[in-house]
Parts: C-alpha cells; sequence; structure tokens
C-alpha cells in the first residue's frame, strides 16, 4: 500500500528508532533503507541498534543491512534525518544534491536561508522557500528542517493567540524529560530524584527558532518575528514529555481571559482540508481542569502528537500565563518531521 | 545547657517532627512538653507518633506524655507551632493571651496587622511590631510567623539586589519538592516520573507574602512593598528542596550582570552581629557552576539553612533570570522558625 | 454488537476503573450500571469517579447514573466486582443469590469450598465447580474469583514446568508496583527512591492460592496441590508490574535446563481452542536475552495480558531459577477477570 | 594529628572520590596523594575529578597535583585502591612490591591465594594470610581485599548465624542502588520506573566471595566454607543502598526463630576491643519493626557502617528468611576498606 520507499539516516540512534517506530504501519511511508556510521554498515539492523524502543523492533527492519549514510547506498524516495549535528551538515546536504529529499530532525539547516524550518499546523506555508533552495541542479532534492522539542509546542501553543492578538514578549521554565537526551543520555545519579538546572544549548535554540517559524514568507525569503523568548531549560525525572511554563505579553491584550481561551478552543487547524495520516484531530488541547495536563498522563494523547495546554490565566507582570506540554520524542521530533514529510506529500514537493 | 523549655504545637505532624528533629540537639531550647489532638493527648510520643524522619526519634522525646494544645497543660517558655491551619487560629491566640511566646509556621496570622511575618535575615527589626500586639495583656504573650516555603529562598535571594537596585516586577515557576505536602501528601501514583502542573493555595500565598517581609516598619506598621509577583507553582518528584526559576525586572537595573552578582555576593549578612545557633554564615550563596544548585544536592547545605542560588543571568524579558534553592521543611518552614526564635531570644523577646 | 449488560461493582475504585477502561471497546460485554457505595449513589460517574486511568474516562459511562451495590438496582446479565474485602462478602452473594454471576477480584471466596480461584489459561476446567455452587436456587447466579496479583504470574510460569516436572518448593521475591496498591496507596515519601520490604497481607496469600489453582477438581472438590510457597514481597517504585525473582525446586528434574526452557516455550495454551477475546496469543513468553522481561517495558506486551519470563536458569539450591512479570492491574486483576469471563461465556456458564 | 600519609588509586573514579570523601575528617589517615590515569596526571584534582559527592570536594585535595599510579610518585605510607578491575592487578601489585600496602576494594586480588579477603567484623583473624605474601621481599608492601558490596552486608548477616548454627544453604535476591554501577553509570531512560533484572558479573562473585571470607585460617590458608549461595541481582531506582532479601538453610536449625534473632542480637562485635574510628558500634542491627530497614531511611545509620537486618522469621522452603540492607559505597566499598586498614594498624601490620 505504501507509496514511498524511504530511508532513515541515523537508523541506530535514539530519534531513528523513533522514526521507525512511528512508521512501522504507516500508510504512505514505507522505510526499506537505514543509513547509519561506518561502525554499523554492513550489520542487520537487528545486530547493530541498541533498540530502546517498547515495542519490538519489527521484524522486517531487523533483517535490513545497515547502510553508510551515502545517497549511492540508500535507493529511496526521500530520507528522514535523525542524524547528530556533528556529521549531519555534509550528509544532509549530499543527499538533496542527490536528489534526495530529506526530512530533518537534526538543527544543523534549521537557520540555512533558504531551508524552511517547519512545524505542519504552525507555518504550512514556509514550504513554498523549498523553491528558492539549489541543492540540487535538477530540483528534486531539498531539505525541510523541525525546530527543538521545545520550540514544538511553544509555538504550536502561541499560534492561536499570535494570530489573534500578536505576541510581545515570551518567558518560560521548560522541564524537559530525559528521553530529550537520547540514550545512553542523562546518568540515573545525576537525575533520580533531582532536577539538573541547565540543558546546555537549549535555551539558545528556545530564543530564536521560534521567530523563524513565526516569521512570514514575503518575496521568497523569511521575515523573521520579532519578539524576545527568555527561556531556563531544566531536567526533571520524567521519561516522555516536556511542560512549559509560559508567560506572554501579547501586541493586543484583549484583557479578558475568556476570550483568550476562546481563541485558542477556536483555533482552525491549517491541515484539516488535507487528510494526513499522523496529524492530530485537535493540535491544541486546551483542558479547563488546573490539574491537566501532566506529562505522564497526557504526552500520549491522539498518539503523542497533540500539544496540551493548561492554566490559562491572567498574569500580573506579563499578560497571561499557561503550561503547555508536547511529548519530545514524537510531537517534538520525529512526529513531527513524519508530519511535515505529510505535508510536503500533500503539496506536490514529494511525489 | 538549654535555658528553655520549648513546647510543639502540632508535635506529630510532619512540620511537628522536623521541629524535633532540629532541635535535638540545640544549645538554647528543650523541647520539653507536645502538642497535639485529642487522639494523641494521653499518649507517649512513640505511641502517638507515625515518624517519618530519617534519624531515629530521641528516646527523651519518646517518653513524653503528648498533651493537647492548651496553655494550661504545657509548662514551656515558648511554643513552636506546626498547626494545621484549619485549628491554628484559635490555639496559637490562647497561647499568646496566656503569655506564651508562639513562633509559628502556620499561616493563620501572618498577614495579622501586628504580626511579623519574618525570615530573620531579611526583616529582622521586624521584630518590633510585636510591641504593638495585644494578645497578652501582660505583654509577654505574642505571635511571630514564617513564611510560606516558596517565599523564603525567594525573598532571601532577592533581598540583596532589592536592596541594591529595588525590585520591580517578578515572576517564577517554583519546582516544589513532595516532602511540602507533608504526610501521607502527594501519592505515589500520581508523581512517580511525572510533574502535577498545579499546586493548591501556593501561587496566592507566593504573590501577597513577599511584599509584608520586604516591607518597611514605620510608625509601628507595615507599609508593604508594591510589586506584582507572579507565581507558577508544580509538583516534581524530588525528595526535599525547592527549586525556584525566577525572574526580576529591577527598579535601576545596573546593566551589567556582574554587577549584580557582585551584590548577591557581598551581600552583609545582618544577623552576623548576634551569634545565632542556626544562623547559616552564608545565607544566601551564589554559585558560579550553571549546574548548581541542585535539589538533591545542595539543599541540605549548612544544615539546610542555606539558599542556594545560581544561573545568574541577564534576560532579555525581563532584567535578570536566576535559580533559587531552599531546603523546603528546614530553611523553608521549621528551620525558619526557630531561626527566628533564636533572633527574638537575642532581641530580648523570649527570655 | 455486544451481548450482554454488564455491572462494575465497587466502579469509583482503582479496580474498577481498570474494569471500565478495559471493557470500553469490548465485542461482548458492555457496562452498563455501576454500583458503589451510598457516598456515589445517584451522582453521574463523572462526578462520582476520581479518574486515574491515563485514557480519558469514556463519554458513554460518565453519564451513567452511579446506584449503590444491589441487584435490584442494577439491571445486568452478570457483575464484574472489584469491591473492597470489607463490604465484598454480603454484596457479591447477594448478587449471586440473586441470579447474577458474580465475577471477582475481590479476595473473600477466593477459599470458598465451592467457588473457584481462576486463571483461565492455568485451570479452566475448575469451572465445573460451580455446579456445586447453591448461593441460587435457580441455579443462574454464582461467584468466580481470580487470585491475587502476584499469584496470577506465579502460577502462570509455574504451570508449564507443573505439568512436565511437578513442583515441590517455591521460593520468591516480589517486587511489586506501587499501582497494586490502588488510589491514593502509597505515599510518594515513602516510596520515591527506596523499596518498602513489607507488604501487609500478601504473603500469606501467595503461599496460599496457588495450590487451590494448582489442584486438581476430583468428586466436585478441589484438592489443593501441596508445596510450600514462601514469599517476601517488597514495594518497588515502579508504576506498573510486579516482577518475580523465583527459584523453584522440581519433583523431576530433568537435569538439564535446555529441557525447562523447552517445556515453556511449547507449552500448549489450553484457551487456544476458545477464541477469546481478551486472551494473550502467547500466555507466557519466556525471553531469552537476560535483561529482559523490565517491568516498564514488557508489562503491557499483549495488551498487559501476558506474563513474561526471563533469566531461566539452574539453581545450585534449589533447581530452577528465573524471573517472571505481570502487569498487575490488567493480567493481575481486572483483565484475568474478564478472561475468566469470556471463558465462563465460551463454557455456557454466562448465558 | 593524622599519623599516616595516604594515596588513594583511582583518585578521580566514584570509589576514589568516597575515600577522599570518608577520610576527610581521619584522625589516623590523611590523604596526601593521588593517583589517577595519564590523562589526569599533573592536573590538580580539581580540575581532574568530575566530583559527584554532595559534600563539596575539601580544599586542601582540590589543590593537590593529581600523578600516575607508580610507587616512586606518590610517597605514602599505604594506599587505598579504587581501581577498575582492567588495571589493577598490575598497578597493585607493583606497590605491594615498592614496599606500599595496599588496601583494595578491585577484585583482581580478591581470590589470591596469599591475600586476604576481608571485612574486619567477620574474618579480623584473616590477617594473618598476610604473613605468607611475598609481593615484597622487605615484607612492608602486601595486599588485603574488601569483597563485593553484597558479599559485605551479605557475610555480615550471615555471621552470628553462622557461627551457632553453621550455614547450609543460601538463596538471596538483591535489589541493588544505582550508585553501585559507578558514574555515568546506569541511564535514567533504563531505570526510572523500572527494574533491570540483571547484573553482569554480580550473582557469580556473590556466589564464590562468601566462602573465602567464612572460611578457616589453617596453616597459612584459607579453607574455604562449602555451601551453595545462588543470587539474582537486580538494579533497582534507589540512590544508596543495597536491599538483599535471603533465605538460609542452617546446619543446626534451632527450630525457634527467637532463638535465631537473640542469635543475632547478642552477637559479640569482635573489634570491640580496638578503637577503631570508623567502626560501627553495632555492626548488625535487628529491627523488629518489618518496615525496616529501608534503603532511603536506614542506609547511613552508624555513618553508613552499619549493616541493618530486618524481617527476620521461619521459612517453609529453607529454614529462615530475612532481609539485609548494606550502604552500597561506604559499608560495602569504600568505608570497608578503611576500616580494614584501621584493623591492619592496630594489628600493627600498618605501621
Amino acid at each position: 500500500m505504501a507509496e514511498f520507499r524511504v530511508g532513515v539516516l541515523g537508523a541506530t540512534g535514539a530519534v531513528g528508532q523513533k522514526f521507525i517506530h512511528l512508521l512501522r504501519n504507516h500508510p504512505w511511508f514505507k522505510v526499506t533503507a537505514l543509513g547509519a556510521s561506518e561502525r554499523s554498515a554492513g550489520k542487520t539492523y537487528r545486530e547493530a541498534a541498541n533498540w530502546v524502543e517498547s515495542t519490538e523492533m519489527p521484524d522486517d527492519i531487523a533483517e535490513l543491512i545497515v547502510s553508510t549514510c551515502e545517497p549511492d547506498q540508500m535507493d529511496v524516495d526521500f530520507v528522514f534525518s535523525g542524524l547528530d549535528s556533528g556529521v549531519a551538515t555534509d550528509i544532509e546536504r549530499s543527499f538533496a544534491e542527490s536528489g534526495v529529499p530529506v526530512i530533518s530532525n537534526a538543527r544543523n539547516y534549521r537557520q540555512h536561508e533558504t531551508v524552511p524550518l517547519m512545524v505542519a499546523e504552525v507555518n504550512p506555508d514556509h514550504t513554498e522557500l523549498i523553491k528558492t533552495q539549489n541543492f540540487d541542479p535538477n530540483g528534486r532534492g531539498f531539505i525541510v528542517t523541525n525546530p527543538n522539542c521545545v520550540c514544538i509546542p511553544l509555538v504550536m501553543a502561541l499560534k492561536p493567540m499570535y494570530d489573534a492578538f500578536g505576541v510581545e514578549e515570551v518567558m518560560l521554565t521548560s522541564m524537559q524529560a530525559i528521553s530529550g537526551a537520547g540514550y545512553p543520555g542523562v546518568p540515573s545519579l545525576d537525575i533520580l530524584g533531582n532536577i539538573l538546572p541547565y540543558i546546555s544549548g537549549e535555551e539558545d535554540k528556545i530564543g530564536i527558532e521560534p521567530l523563524k517559524l513565526m516569521g512570514k514568507l514575503e518575496n521568497g525569503k523569511i521575515n523573521f518575528a520579532e519578539f524576545p523568548v527568555q527561556a531556563t531549560a531544566v531536567r526533571v525525572p520524567v521519561i516522555d514529555g516536556h511542560l512549559l511554563s509560559v508567560a506572554v505579553r501579547l501586541t493586543n491584550n484583549p484583557g479578558d481571559i475568556e476570550e483568550v481561551k476562546e481563541v485558542v478552543r477556536n483555533w482552525k487547524n491549517p491541515l484539516a482540508e488535507f487528510d494526513l495520516p499522523s496529524a492530530p484531530a485537535t493540535p491544541v488541547r486546551l483542558y479547563d481542569d488546573f490539574r491537566y495536563p501532566q506529562p505522564r498522563h497526557h504526552s500520549l494523547a491522539e498518539n503523542g502528537m497533540q500539544v496540551g495546554m493548561g492554566r490559562l490565566r491572567a498574569s500580573n507582570v506579563l499578560d497571561i500565563a499557561f503550561t503547555a506540554l508536547g511529548h519530545n520524542t514524537i510531537r517534538g521530533a520525529a512526529g513531527c518531521s513524519i508530519l511535515n514529510a505529510e505535508l510536503l506529500h500533500a503539496k506536490g514537493f514529494i511525489k
């Protein structure tokens, strides 16, 4: 049934495994090639990967022979990239240049002028930026990225009010799950019954990525949004699900918190017209119960693709405050890439 | 050696136990009477209390007979109160009226016009407010309170910069340990590998208590400080130690973060002149290492009485951001009361 | 599509909620009546229940009006009981006497002479014991129970070797998840980063229930199996999944551990002939990888109905040692009851 | 005041840090030299070590220059070894050959014929085995080891009943804290809310080390004790403290569990005659309360040097069952080495 043969770059890593897990029954995309480092190349995936997903490794994937991450080693229609940033720059470019679209979770091209930084529901029109890319003279290969795992739920939660009222300032404390650090990742001695008050590199990304995403595509360029975002990113002993405590100053504060709630609740899902297999019916759900959402109970809502908001209330310092929850390795990483790919297919970029 | 016979009100509860634990070798204060509910009265403390401290119940305390919380049942020089707010109003008043000073961790009198709300290092001069009290016509009984477990590290961290630069606005997310909810407190099914995004009643206290504490005593009244404090209080799977992620707008921002750091580091401890047994040598410690302070490793610094600050940096939304850590049941509760009592003794209020 | 109208007794409790959760899409059984205490009766289930499942409360269930646990208040074909043992004796009997079959997770009738104590795959023939019951003169009402949450994975893991080699002695340490204590259950202050070395009442049940289950039905009576079972039951900071470390002395030790492994792997599922909706395809799975099974990763195998075994090896004290894992609230409680009910329907007892 | 200049081998590792931590105020032993790998040599300890203890790195230690682990680089009276087993064989031998006593926590020489494997309270007479060593022709250098972190509490708990009744068979499940795996050690993704049912290499050591320890020194040789020990070693989400669930068959079962309890309670501490600074007053404490001991609350009893026993009861499979708890990095590792060294000094081996 699946129409596309798909490769996964960085297939043995935590993000690569999540791609494989999420695509195991995908109606359009079938994983047929796995790229990893020299060390893994030539082995079956079963031998090469230290599988950390709870569901079992799919049997057909297990028997695939891992190759290096080279375009001539992977005969596919497009690739998902879960590559480490240390190697992603050259590899992703080589695929794009060879005519293979790259849908990447790596950070390397997020700020590249011609590369869309996308969350499908937030800036679906940014796909047009692809047309300005010149990686591939034949016009088939390109690169599309998604943002960091905190930025995704952040921009999704902000989007309805950004459209309705404008956003002037954003402050947040992001309480981040251990799965965000990959495997082996955070040592248990560091995090059991503890909080680590600093996550290297995270706050800078949170400060800049939303501005490109919220930016306007004009004359083939993204005019970045302009508002300061100040983040404190901490690690908490939670398996999956980043919980953000956010405060926002609005450009035009309606002054009535109920009006803000209505805007969130009535936000028109821009993907509703497409029928994308991984798209959540309700991308952003506002919980009324102040006890929700919670990482352990609500991260997997709509298969981990829904962002939960809660505690939406007026703030006496900025204008409003709320919490936002996103499953960091699904909605905040591999799932976001997959949904981007589905949109790209629906729009004819992947064919 | 101990000069004072001390009673503990609410002796079987978690706060009461912490008082007993912290006072077990105190040079001035000796616990000689234990007050609890009718249900416990008449039993030995060993029978009456479900001891939850890790150190063993002191043998001499274990054999004390618990009484009801009535002044004529407890022949002591003063009392510490760890009472539930449901019963504290009448009981604390009855002791004060009977001439017994009450040093209370309960919230009931925190906003009473003549009752000091104190953190010994922050507003030691507020002891003078006691002189306006008229609970006891003989002038011996009085009530002194300390704030909520989040407010204590918050005001301690704010105090140096408040004095130097003024504070205009405060925002915080407080990540609070489970011991703050007492025993049995938070069900493990709720919090293991999870975050609870709401703690009932907490944010209101955080919004108001700092303003009284930071207020000026003028003409026998507290003129409250005036700045908005917006808090998001969440529960995290940590045993002890509330970690606060704070942002502050200063009245006079020096514009140089190093200057702010110097102010914190050079803050003159107002208790240095006294020689109080429970006073930390350095009430507020600023860590330079961005990985610190952490709840599990640094809450017990200076026997749990020191507040740790970290990650002090400029904010592009408000002026500065930082983290603050306080041991919630020591510095943030019983230990704060004990230090208040020591100061009150040093100043001649308890004699 | 569902053929049977089903009631849940103790519907607001943790076990009752699990019944509702597991039955939400059941092809045969539809929950149409909810029984709880006087306090809940008359309210909608949404009002009455403090829902602790991660999936949302089914909408149709939410609007049901809770009744008391009385046969004339619940017009159903049969009931599942998640009642507390403090009230189960009378209530369960009253339903049986009124002609309503009771499939119970409560312990009250487990040792009743005419009541089957069943794990559907282990002693399916014990259903015949129902015919000796005389609760209901009309012969329609009866009671069937399932064992304690540790006994279920224990007897399932033992069954293949019990049949092949006989069992002489069993020792185990059961490391039990917090969900086994219900809600609110274990205080987080007790269990976070800790082990509680004793669970009241648990070890006695483990010592006796397997003997009835493994017993032979002869002349309308169960001849109990006879082997000592010594258990140490401890609580660990795990959400779901009891992990058992077991050692067994066999009656006829084959002396070759591979032979034991073969017996486990080739065990013939006695339910294979029936086509029961909740029956796992492989009731007992033996993992070869010594790192498996683990509570967090493998408890939900086959929707939580499979028991995992691992580390099967020779013991130099008893004969063999292994680990066994069962999801304590699904396989070990509500799921076991549901599977028992399915078997009872297949055999014509529920009609 | 300290009489001895002490070196620590493997000073930057987790065990090395624990030695430094425990010796920071030792009355006899002063750490004056730190040995580590080439990579660390030449740096100050502050630069070289990733300090993981909660207490701060002692200032005097922080300024020491780390050397390689060579006798001529470390001018000390004796050394403690926290070396990895991968390098310990040659390094420890070189120190012993050079006349420097080695008190080692490494496993390499535990089974060496002339090297004592010691827990000071259990087999203090085994020090005599040193006299059979010929590492150092001058007779000053020697090697003494202590067993694995599970064996230490196990043999301490067994010792009283071993002496009184004899031991025939031992079975145990050891639930082991994450600190036992060093740093970074166990990934948090593996252990948060989970149990790992296998710890590589652990069970073999538990099977053999107790037999040497319990052995008799006769004619300059250890005649090993002979009883099978079958262990299942699992990792649990606990910071410090291994909890053992043990069952024992006695040679001469008194048949009265109270008699066994008395033997444990009245066990004569063989170190009582010495006045060793790190020796616990009560090496083995039997708790009557079935809820105790627990890892988080009781591991640090007597500064982490006491072993707690609980739940002592008759077993219907073997003879008796109990739990035992030991702080794995203090009593079970560095603290055991230090106590061994103190005994060796008291007996004149270190001078």
